[in-house]
């Protein structure tokens, strides 16, 4: 059977394989909520089965103290009260540690086709992921199902790809020979074993728990190693239902299912720094705060500490050949999710003498003006703004928003306000929040403020926004810069910027991408070189430090003669 | 310049990155000192430069504070009496920081052809490295020339095929283009560049400077690090001519020498600590104490830090078919440098039964009075003696091998004695100290007891030899195993042992090669996996988070069409 998987899947590997060297567009799951790809009654079923989930115990044949724990609500308004088994988490350590030696035997090959048949399993299960994603992150239903389901999957190829592609590397047996004389060869026989640095935990995000945690399992399951899964308390649905899914196949595989294991803390008794400092954890993903990721870098030193944490995300506004399209693209960008995505622009600098533009000279004033009527304008539809915008996930960032605004006064450009949507009386929906600022103003703008709060901060010119979004970067990091100009010598100077920086350069965006956006098999997402991440979704590094290599060798019994 | 440097050296380049990949036997540099080799007038010129160097100071353009300092001193009983600039160290790393952008710009393959020019430069002066590691570490010359010279130098060339192969892995551009409609399709240009992840810092050893610091070296300069290299206070001279051999390429190739620079410190005030916590030092690599080690893992998290630390060596014997060459060749690993190598072994493990051998059981008492008997022959001849056994390169190895001398009463099975070198008279030469001990004198032989001193230590039988090895590679770690077995199911059960602990096993050694011996294209040295090592010299991993990939993408200003 687990070879068999391989086969299966063969194929799809080799192509993921071959893009992420070419790094063009490449997709294996298709992200259109279609009928007619996903089938006619895959919308039904999917919303079904996500409803039989609600008000129930969620059951995974895991080690539990017998408890049963829950603390989800839904951004948009709707009862949950799901509850999962309370994790014992000296019973799920050991089953991991039983679980390993034989995952590490099968070696890369058959371990990458049980990955990808876990991940075409999730595939099948997009819409009921897409609810579930919805339901809990806020997102709208379309982002919910891309970015939760076959991009997250998407993602999760990619990793295989990226394992399966470096363990092959080192061969599993060579014959060694050395002249050691006229007429004498020393020949061994050495043989080649991958084996994993240890148990991994993946530490799951409040907005994109399978988009941003797909990357980590798979990337440590790949290459040998148990997984233990901690999800935010509040957001534990996606990947209760991604665990659900992986310990299914890799039991059916002949494998125990403790390689993949739910871990659901509460709030109240949160679990992660325990189990972060156990010797037995020797990987640790973590996607959230830059406070908690830079406590992980240094209180786990038994780990690998792979983390993605808070920046502040800038824009850089020159000249353009399109101002309506950068107006129409930037209002997307801001308003989409409500701006908690990691990639979200936060910081938008402006030069004091404005900008040029295909429509003449634009001022300060006039771009602030035109970008909150581009955002209206995005929004005027109810029912389309709740799908753009979400909701929002979490209570705080409602009162971080009320705040920002009350301190702006009358430097509020575009407030932002709460939304009804027709469908979802209790969503807690707000269009995007945009304040005008002075560039000395760094106390407003110069840490991150997670939610649908922008800057539009008034810069001396563009050689001074540059300056002062290196400083930014310097010492909060970012995963992402957006410039528009013209002027190749402007651009090459913000391209200097972000090479020197480590963020990764959006460039003169009018269209339907968005800075916000990162394609698997060709984007990388964050660098590992500005404080915002420690790690890149996915390059090499991101795979290398999770197994090694052990060798023996011995005389080959024949004495050698000459030659050869 | 620069590119014509690769262009020199790219066959070699390709045929070391198609080595690593076969792992079959590979090597740039000849090994042998001969004159046939390395031309009629190398020996003696070698030994001229390397005198030349002695009671002055050693002249490096870099930034010093004006002092020269200098601690070595010969363990084969020269006067050194050389002094170097004192480090600057603020300076220093202004430099290197200013160096850093010009190198990272030239990419992959022209730092990779810098890099093999540098190596082959250090090649041409082996004569001259050998003397310098010779009269630094007391190694015997053949040794030093081999490890110290051109064995070092393939160590760096490995490293720099893996840096080049898995840079070239990112593209330097692409074209992505997904179809975004019936007729319309995105195309974006996008742009992948590698940066250098920062300063790198090698902290150089004692015993083998050039061949464990040049996977090091080489890894960091190869993916765009400037260098600073810190050795070890008593063995500088090695590395300081390194650092010579490489600003002089760098400089002739156009870019900085601050790219690679000296910080030589003193017992009396050492800089390794400060150094390596400075923030601007991203990169540590170090070989030496667990103590230190561990300290470098736990207090430079700004940094990544490989390390390579002690352990606890092993040897189970159970059963040979050559119990003559099987002591001859444990002999020699044992005399080999005075038992100073990372992976000599020093506890031997032998069934309180005996073993099975060709020439009929042999009885614990027997194994140990052959064994010291073999030592005795192979060390017949003082000259030869002192060639195999080199020098104690630091006093404290003497006081160590005396404490436990005195400690082991009449459980010594051969004493550890010195020996007069005809040519040296003040060199401290010391044969192996062979001590016997019982399975529970853990606190005898269960930590690491650097030197020419190894234990003999009765087991139950082989599956207690197999446990207790077990958790010595738990606790302790160790870079190697060497095992003798003639039953397939012993071996096995080595093997499994070997594969859970995450040592590098060798079996059945009898002839010219020795389980001390790390072959570079082949062999990994360390694992990574156990307590005696962090990370391996060369895998991915060794490179992999050295650098970071920044990119950059626009929209292609044509309108797309359909299709493509």
């Amino acid at each position: 059977m687990s070879h068999e998987l391989f086969m299966r899947h063969r194929e799809t590997l080799e192509r993921a394989i071959a893009a992420v060297r070419t790094r063009e567009f490449f997709a294996v799951f298709p992200e259109s909520p279609s009928r007619k790809v996903y089938g006619e009654e895959a919308p039904a079923a999917g919303q079904q089965a996500f409803e039989a989930r609600l008000g129930r115990p969620f059951e995974l044949d895991q080690p539990t103290t017998g408890a049963w724990v829950g603390a989800e609500e839904s951004p948009w308004g709707i009862e949950l009260g799901i509850r999962y088994p309370a994790p014992d988490v000296d019973r799920m350590i050991a089953a991991a540690r039983a679980a390993l030696p034989a995952w590490r035997d099968v070696g890369p090959e058959v371990r990458a086709g049980v990955c990808l048949e876990i991940l075409t399993r999730l595939n099948a299960r997009s819409f009921e992921m897409a609810y579930a994603v919805m339901h809990t992150t806020g997102q709208g239903f379309a982002m919910a199902f891309q970015a939760g389901g076959p991009h997250a999957q998407d993602r999760g190829v990619e990793a295989v790809a990226y394992a399966l592609d470096l363990q092959r590397r080192v061969p599993a047996r060579t014959v060694w020979a050395r002249a050691t004389g006229r007429d004498r060869v020393e020949r061994f026989e050495k043989e080649y074993r991958i084996v994993p640095h240890g148990l991994g935990l993946v530490v799951g995000c409040s907005t994109f728990p399978t988009w941003n945690g797909y990357p980590s399992l798979f990337a440590d399951l790949a290459t040998g190693n148990p997984v233990l899964i901690k999800p935010h308390p509040r957001v534990v649905l996606p990947l209760a239902l991604t665990v659900e899914v992986a310990r299914a196949v890799l039991q059916e595989a002949g494998f125990d299912p403790a390689l993949v294991q739910l871990v659901v803390d509460t709030p109240e008794a949160p679990l992660t720094r325990e189990l972060a400092q156990r010797p037995e954890i020797r990987l640790i993903d973590f996607t959230g705060s830059t406070a908690f990721g830079d406590w992980l870098e240094r209180h786990a030193p038994q780990a690998r500490v792979f983390t993605e944490k808070a920046g502040v995300n800038c824009v850089i506004l020159h000249s353009t050949d399109n101002y309506r399209g950068m107006l129409a693209n930037l209002a997307f960008s801001l308003s989409l999710y409500s701006g908690q995505m990691c990639t979200t622009p936060q910081d938008i600098f402006i030069p004091a003498g404005g900008i040029a533009t295909d429509q003449g000279p634009k001022s300060f004033d006039e771009i602030a003006s035109d970008l909150a009527a581009a955002i209206d304008r995005l929004l005027a539809d109810p029912a389309r703004a709740g799908e753009i915008l979400g909701c929002i996930q979490n209570p705080a960032t409602l009162e971080r928003i009320e705040r920002v605004q009350q301190a702006a006064g009358a430097d509020v450009v575009r407030p932002s306000s709460a939304l009804e949507h027709p469908k979802f009386p209790k969503a807690r929906i707000r269009t995007p929040l945009l304040v005008r600022a002075t560039s000395g103003q760094l106390d407003l703008y110069g840490e991150e403020l997670f939610g649908p709060i922008a800057f539009l901060i008034e810069a001396d010119d563009v050689d001074d926004a540059i300056a002062r979004v290196g400083q930014l970067l310097a010492t909060r990091g970012a995963l992402t810069l957006l410039a528009h100009s013209t002027d190749a010598g402007v651009m090459a100077r913000i391209e200097q910027l972000a090479l020197e920086r480590g963020v990764a350069l959006s460039e003169n965006l009018t269209g339907g991408v968005y800075v916000n956006q990162s394609a698997a098999f060709s984007d990388y997402h964050a660098t590992g070189v500005n404080p915002a991440a420690n790690a890149t979704l996915v390059d090499e590094d991101f795979v290398a430090s999770r197994y090694h290599i052990v060798q023996r060798r011995r005389p080959v019994r024949e004495a050698g003669g000459a030659g050869s």
